[in-house]
């Protein structure tokens, strides 16, 4: 792989910024690689909340240049015995606890190889074994970072946990069964359903979705396509079918959380 | 205009910090320029909040360095077909939807010009058309912080939008009319009236502020000039009146939102 | 001190991130220091709360590398005549009010001076005297990382005001009275109990805690050793003792703040 010359590295975690965990990390790194810069992606992460993790990551870690390095850290098993991962796919590395938070990118990415971090060389000996962030995480970034050899880390990793990320289904019907695979913010439904897992047409205005006892007809280009404390349905940034009230918290409104359903019907498109 | 060598990007958006969309816009930055330090001014705009954004700026520009590009997403007419400016002062760089957002820097400004930002070649190709704060403003930003002249983005644009900003305004009666212009987290009242608006003399102990039905005689220079729970009037960091309650939450308690109105009373001085 | 060729400023605060006041920190350091990099601790001090902004620099300053400058403004006194301060200690800088927020810093530290910033050369000329992060602080920490000598700044400060910290007591029942000394954003209470406090020994499963009404048995290793929403104590990643509750805030539910006592008996270990 080829590197940038200036080392990057991405920080994911649910820490907060309130307290003083996400500032231990980025000192115990400028102190390994004092090139780097270091960027947030996000340390808000609801407590424990891997899926969404791993969907964040997912959703942004192609708009980093090749080189960057993502540490990630959301850890419920932090004091149990998982391992923790150093990985590559192609272009960049990805460093996180073996619970499947690099379900995503693996999911998206050639090339994707893991390595069990376990070579205490590259470890900060920090007290205690609870903050594996500042000790393991932030150090195998800033090391990889800084140069060095991912195989040095440890071992190749064969096995690593995997979520179960959500397949496009076809429901008896003929309808596809979808997914929330993500709530932004603002309570917008970010669905499992991708514009590449569609039939190739012009015109979605007769595609209808049914959510719980609600109906969306039709694929919005903008929010101000329909009235506000209306639901409409779009294309997303990353290319996923989303569902979003105007105006509104679309995931309040209709009780949805992740991985509940709903499907979507596709009129057989007329040739034109 | 002279750059500094190491190139400085700020971002203001309404976007929150909890998901993707700020680290796709700084990975998009650093993709295109890496050797941009990218700082961040707030991403915590209330949603829409044009106004505030365009306060904020006008508040923290002059304290950046010249050659600083901003970059600044509070975009409620994404998707509709407003346009997209890059623009200009004398000193630094700003990189915002046509929406008024720019309206306090310029105001601020010696030879503030705007351009349109239409040239693909400097847009990034993500997916679909909702993520203007991606595909569009990042790297109009990273490309004018790389060195790209100003003038390759898009014709020069001879009208944009201008929010009506509060001028300060004389009553009948002699008195000054002034407005909220900006409510800080804390609930500090931040309005129009300047210092430099103002006749100059040594002693504002006569002056007498009526918000609603509340007053407030002399201008203090510290909170602790009043007793916990009262209101004050002091001058702000950037010059302005600002209106607050010792330990307290000014918006609140006196029911003020941004555009209200507050008469100041200055009696004739004497001379000395 | 020896100094890293790449200067590094750490910024805490109670500014919070919503207005433009750090920002305009950060520009002021960039205009006066612009190679520096620029990391956050955090901003989201609870306002005026100096004993929590010790503890938080505290617990981090040594993860980062020699030469940082942190710059440190939690600052309930501005506009009184307390005094500011430049301090240094064998390997880090510290600019900071003289209000005791480097209590924390200097009870760990070797070497630890303190100057008096008054030299007017060193400050930023922004309008008013309300905000000394962006006129005084910020430009401290950035001519200090630039290069300037901290004795430039001001005069040597032999006294300055030190916050009362909770030493490790013992009660006339031979028990331990600890403290609580800060409160997670979690709800976890981390005490004034370290590690190298209490008597060398390998097992600490007899270890009774008395908080109010309830009693902690053992020092656990992971919040899994308890079930979900039973209380635990465990060494946290300072060295402390720390009280938590597994999937719960134990703040809330003990209703304990910062000060509040506990007190634990450390039964005599048998000799093995």
């Amino acid at each position: 792989m080829k590197r940038k010359t200036k080392p990057l590295i991405a920080l994911l975690t649910d820490f907060g910024v309130q307290d003083w965990f996400v500032a231990s990390m980025k000192g115990v790194i400028k102190t390994i690689c004092p090139d780097a810069d270091i960027l947030d992606i996000t340390h808000s992460i609801r407590a424990h909340d891997v899926p969404s993790a791993s969907f964040i990551l997912e959703s942004c870690w192609r708009d980093f240049p090749p080189g960057t390095v993502f540490c990630c850290v959301v850890d419920p098993g932090v004091g149990t015995g998982r391992k923790r991962l150093a990985s590559m796919n192609e272009t960049h590395f990805f460093i996180a606890p073996d619970n499947g938070l690099l379900s995503g990118v693996e999911a998206t990415s050639e090339g994707f190889l893991a390595f069990s971090i376990e070579n205490k060389d590259f470890m900060h000996k920090g007290f205690g074994a609870t903050f594996e962030g500042r000790d393991i995480f932030a150090p195998a970034a800033a090391h990889i970072a800084s140069g060095v050899k991912i195989d040095l880390l440890g071992p190749l990793c064969e096995k690593f946990i995997r979520l179960e990320l959500f397949p496009v289904q076809k429901t008896k019907l003929g309808a596809i069964k979808g997914f929330v695979v993500y709530i932004d913010q603002f309570g917008n439904l970010i669905t499992s359903v991708t514009f590449g897992a569609l039939p190739k047409r012009k015109d979605f205005s007769c595609v209808a979705l049914k959510i719980k006892t609600r109906k969306i007809i039709g694929i919005s280009d903008a929010y101000q396509d329909v009235k506000p404390g209306n639901l409409l349905a779009y294309w997303g940034s990353t290319g996923r079918l989303e569902i979003a009230k105007n105006r509104g918290n679309a995931a309040e409104s209709l009780g949805m959380k992740i991985g509940d359903t709903f499907t979507l019907r596709l009129p057989a498109s007329r040739k034109k």
